[in-house]
Parts: structure tokens; sequence; C-alpha cells
């Protein structure tokens, strides 16, 4: 009788796109599942802090939007995102003094939608894009479903190195004549390594951007997060024709609200309307709204001001912990903000490994390698501290700081 | 001197990816904009009617979920969407006779998004895939953005010819070699053409599917605003194994929600979260809790009803007007639910051409060679009845019905 074709079913693998072949489940993802089992005090993850939340101000604006504008923000919005809030973002932008204008901006929801945005309308299989070593996995992630393929440039404390980068442009474009897409950087307190490019990297990114035309993708979600030291131009600032600038609400608001914007040239913020288009049509009109009404409130800024003070607190007592738990051979970042702390140990010790002795001793992390483009260093874990309570930051570190000892045979 | 390297600017033609060369702008978006003059009455878009949106149960969920879920609510959610919103919708999905489990379904930022991740795991350039003659223009557009090339089917007062479908499927599979990736079809008062696909044919359809493992996408945003006639089963019940489902909140509740769900096989489910992951990592979690809270209270029902009752009357307004203006020479479709009527004008009128002679006229429609994939019928309209009032239906209507018959010549 056999079986009905029905019941077979299809063969899905013979039918993926080439690029879904190399789609994998973010490890994060997998180990965040990890993370939350019973007792595991959770150092992974890069949620913000939801008892600072402003719920309230948000319900009032909320209740403002539903009562006055609700048909408008349940229906379909533009594209390119709500006009007010464009204006609005186009001001803020302004006084940090990027030279734009209206049509310099689109709408996203959130950065995550920006670089797959960015990735779609840019990346051919097989192009070479550059990042950081490490790098936001996200955007690697988003690079990878169209088929990139990454060279990367190490970073220190102070951010990317640009001297290895003109090395590495010049290899790549003279000598194996591969002109790369463009440069992916995360300027202000990096995911994951919590460092920040230095004035001067930053004039000399750019002048390399110029000089060798290939654009730069500056990715900054935390920019608004400083809890000391100066802030820094950021690089649509210093160039509005070569960079492109993604930022999101997620850190500064709220990510429940997936909003985000992305500043470039007009002719590319026209391509991203198409591609965005083709993605989603548009991002919520009511979550615009409320965002909109939020900031036209003047609630930003407090809320700004609480968060920087409360990471501040949370950072202080992170690197405090580490200071008094961690054997010294593990070097670790101080960040000026942001969300993550990253710590080195010797070579000796594989992060990889070492995090399942973690969640035995009830603590977890995020793995360095996840963040390398091609998984190459193996002694490194990203330490987040704006989610934990002060206890748990000061507990989960401990754990960590005697199972690193053990490791290390302190 | 010179000019500067900065002032020159990067050439983004050159940078741009392939599949970024063949996005154009959807002409619906631009025409929409000639429809927005002022005086003009718009028959175009595809926009609910925003007077019927139930913002006060809206407001009453929204305002539970601040004040009791806030922190949950602004906060990151699963890639797969907020779980009780997923059950929920298996629990309605197993009610239209689909057999499935919590594993067989995603939540995504509606169904354009749907779309643009089924494009995204399946189609690689030049993939062919299967779409209705006309089809839906923003399923078009997500495909094209992954460089599809499309084979199209005509269809008929009872949807998609599945006599010609199985011609086409053994030339394509026999003959030329190509196994198409999809057949894309909108089975329930289609967009554009208004018609249901029968219940003789879903079953065609399906055995079709089964016969040359070619997957189904049964895109079904208006299958619940069915006005009379009874309901016919879902492709997804005929075969849960070949049918990828989507749907979306856009027609039955709001778009400015931006939500909607995709059902199919665990194995495909799985490499969705995978590619949403890397589009927006999740939806936003305020929407989907406001719409879980919506549905628990069973607010969709008494709300659906109200639409299906409006929806009802100005699609009998619309087409006793047509029966009244518009010469007899112009054929139309009267749908049983759904947002769109399709007229189809003699041959010597060209729709495009006509469109500018209308908006003199005050009236707008939409041309329809936008919904062929090749573009080459040039006779047809769609005209949307759920946005504009009785009103304007009637004297809409009437502009065009006196265009008409002074182009046919009486």
């Amino acid at each position: 009788m056999g079986v009905s074709p029905n019941e077979i079913g299809i063969e899905w693998e013979k039918v993926y796109a080439e690029r879904a072949k190399g789609m994998r489940a973010s490890e994060i993802r997998e180990l965040l599942k990890v993370a939350k089992q019973p007792g595991v005090i959770s150092l992974a993850g890069g949620f913000p802090d939801p008892t600072l939340f402003p719920v309230n101000e948000i319900k009032e604006v909320t209740d403002f939007v539903l009562l006055n504008e609700g048909s408008d923000a349940l229906q379909y919005g533009v594209t390119e995102g709500l006009k007010q809030l464009r204006e609005i973002l186009v001001e803020r932008m302004r006084k940090e003094g990027a030279d734009i204008g209206l049509d310099n901006l689109i709408i996203t929801t959130a950065s995550q939608q920006g670089l797959d945005l960015i990735a779609k309308i840019f990346i051919n299989p097989k192009d070479t894009i550059i990042v950081e070593s490490p790098s936001y996995l996200g955007a690697l992630q988003a690079f990878n479903a169209f088929e990139a393929e990454f060279v990367d440039i190490r970073i220190n404390k102070d951010g990317m190195d640009t001297d290895i980068l003109e090395d590495t442009l010049k290899d790549l474009i003279f000598k194996k004549r591969i002109k790369p897409k463009f440069i992916y950087t995360v300027p202000n307190f990096h995911n994951p390594a919590g460092v920040t490019l230095s004035l001067e990297r930053r004039k000399r990114l750019v002048e390399l951007s110029e000089k060798y035309q290939v654009p730069i993708i500056e990715d900054d979600p935390y920019g608004e997060v400083r809890f000391e030291g100066e802030a820094l131009p950021p690089l649509i600032s210093l160039d509005r024709s070569h960079v492109i600038t993604l930022r999101t609400f997620s850190k500064i608001l709220s990510p429940g609200l997936r909003l985000g914007w992305i500043v470039g040239d007009p002719e590319v913020v026209r391509k991203i309307v198409i591609a965005k288009q083709a993605a989603d049509l548009c991002s919520p009109s009511i979550t615009q709204n409320i965002v909109y009404h939020f900031l036209k409130k003047g609630y930003l800024e407090p809320y700004l001001e609480k968060v920087r003070v409360e990471y501040k607190k949370k950072r202080d007592l992170m690197i405090e912990s580490m200071e008094k738990y961690f054997p010294e051979e593990v070097k670790f970042t101080k960040p000026e903000g942001g969300l993550f702390i990253w710590a080195s140990c010797p070579k000796s010790i594989n992060t990889e490994e070492l995090f399942f002795e973690a969640i035995q001793e009830k603590v977890a992390y995020v793995i360095g390698a996840s963040f390398y483009a091609h998984r190459d260093i193996h002694n490194c874990m990203r330490l987040n501290f704006s989610l934990p309570s002060h206890e748990q930051i000061e507990e989960g570190i401990k754990r960590l700081g005697n199972l690193l000892k053990k490791k290390i045979g302190k």
C-alpha cells in the first residue's frame, strides 16, 4: 500500500535557500535558556533593568494617544515612520552635531531591523564586511543571513585599531582586489567589549572611509547611556556622506516597543524605505505615537538620568566585586556607559568549557567566542550588569571568581 | 584645490547588492500620494475602516497591561512570540480544522514580515515561484527582493485554475527541469481579485502540492472577514505538512499593531525563528500583550461581527453603484468578504493611462497592472470599499463610471 505522499511531507532541507543553510540559532539564545534554570544568577543576556522602566509615564502618554488619536494609532502608517517622531529625532541628532534633515532619517522596528535592512540592500553572497574583533553577535547574524564574509579588526581600550584597519584596507583593496562593502563598528560602550572609540580614532576612521571610499555602519545603541566621562561626537556628525548610523529606543527607553531609527545619505534612506516596505510595510503606528508623545512631554531625559545613575551603581559594584573575587590574571574593561563588562582570562581557560561548570555553580555569562566572526578566541566572557540586582551582581561575581581561581589553581 | 573626498561622498549605486538594484518603490505607494490630493475620492489603498476600530476595548486592555504587566510588556520577548498569545492562536486555528500545536506557530511583525521571512529562507536568486495572475503586490515585492522569477497562473471566479496549475507544474518539472520553490496563493477574497478558491480547487491544490512535492504558501489575511456565504476550510486544515499559512491582525483588528502569525511544519517554524531573530529579534512585547488580553476578553468576535456588517453594506453599495453607473462592458467581481472589488474593462482601455484622467475627475483606484508579475494585463483596476464612506463610494463610482462611459464612447 505504501505511505501516502501527504504523510511523507516535504524534505525542507532541500527547499531552503543557500543563505538559510548557514543560519544557526543564536548560542546566546540557547545559553539564555540554560541560564534560566532555577537558582542560576544570570550575568548573560543584555536586557535593560525592567524595574526602572517609566511605566507610569508610558501609561499616561498611551492613554492620551488612544483617547485622542486612537484611529491613527491603529491604522497603517507610512514606511518612513511617523513624521512628527522623525522630526523630533532629527532635532535630537542635530544637537549631537549631525547636520541632517528629515530625508536622512527612517524609523525601523528597532536596530536589529536596521541591521537586516542594511544587510539586505548592501550584501551579495561572499561580499567582504569589516567587523570588529569581537563584534556584536546580532550584527554578525544579520550579515551572515546574507552570506557575508568577515574580516575582523582587533579592538583595544580605545576601540577599533585604525592602524590595523588601514593596513587591512590596503591589503584587501590593492593586493587582493577586494572592495569591502562596509566597516561595521559599535563606537560607544562596545557590545561585548565595553570600550569606547577614542576621538582620535573616530577622526581617523572617517578619514579612512573617505580615502578608501568604504562606508561606515555606526551602530550606537548605548551612546546615551553614558554615566561618566565626556560624550564623544558620533561618527555621523563627522561625515554624513560616508556614515550610516543605527539608533534604537531599546536601551534608552524600552526594547518591548521595538523602535529604532537609521540616519544616512538620503539616497540610501530611500533604498532602505523600499526594502522596509517589503519587510514589514511600516513599524507599528501605536508604538511610534506613544514614543513621540513620550519625547514631546520631555519624559526621556529624566528617565535616562535615572538609568545612568542606577547603571553606574551596578557597574561600580560589578567592578568592585571583580577586583575582590576575580584572580588577578583575569583582566577586564571598565566601561563608561552601556550594559557590559568584558573579561579576558588567561589563554589556558576556555570559557566555552567553563560555562558548564559555571552553571553547576549557579552563575551564567555569555561565552566570548560567540562574538568573534571566526570564533578564534576562547578565553573571554561577556558580563551584563544592567539586569541583575545588586545582590545578584555581588554573589554572581563571587561564584564566578571562585570558579576562576580554582581553574587557575589558586 | 579640488573637491575633498568627503564632499564627493559614496557612489551608492556601486555599493548596493544585486537584489537592491531591482527594488522599486511600490507604485501603489506613489499613486496613493496622488490619491491624497484634496478633493480626490480614493478607492485605492487597502486600509480597514478606522471609524470601526475598537479603540475603547484596546484602551481598556492596554491600561490593564501597563498597570499589571508593564515591566514585561516593555522588555524583550522571545523570538517565537508571547506564549499565551501563541496558545490562544493555536486554539483558534484548531477550531478552523488545523491539527496543530504550539511548535507549529510563530508570531510575526504582521504578514508582510511573514512574506519577507518566507522569501528569506526559501528563495535563491532566479528561483521560480508560482503566483496567481493577478497576485498580491506586497508578496511580489517581498519575493522580488530576493530575486525570484515568477510563473503565474490565471485565476477566475473560483480562484486559481488548478488545471492550468498542473499543466504548468508538469511543464516546469518534467520538461524544463525547474522545481518551483512554492505556490503562493490568497485563497479567500483575493487581493486584488476579490474571488475565493472553491472547495474542489482547494482539495486539488493540496493534492498537486503533495503529488509534485511543491509547498503551498497560503496567505489568508481576509478569511475571517467573510460577510456572506459559507466559510471554506483553510488549506492548512487539509494538509499541515505541505502548507505554510500566513495570518495577520491587520484586517481583523488593527494594522497599526503590526502583528501576524505563521503556521507551518515545526521544522520550517524553527528555521523562521532563526531568520526572524536576525530580522528584528522579536515582535513588540507591548502589542503582543495588548492583543492577547483583547482576545482573552472575547473582544475580537463582536468587533469582527461589526466589521462584517459594515463592510457588507459598503460592498453592497459599491456593487449597486457600479451596476448603476458603470458601462455594461466593464465586468467586476462580487466578493463574499474582504476589502476589494476587481473590475475588468474592455481591452481598449488602459487603466494606467486612465488613472491620470481619473485623478482629474477626482477619483483614484489602483492600476491593475501592478498586480501582475509580468505586468502584461492593462485593462483592470482594483477598487477598495472598506475605507471610503458611503457617500464617497457612491460619488467615487459615479465619477469613475462617467469617465469609463466617456472612454467607451457611450
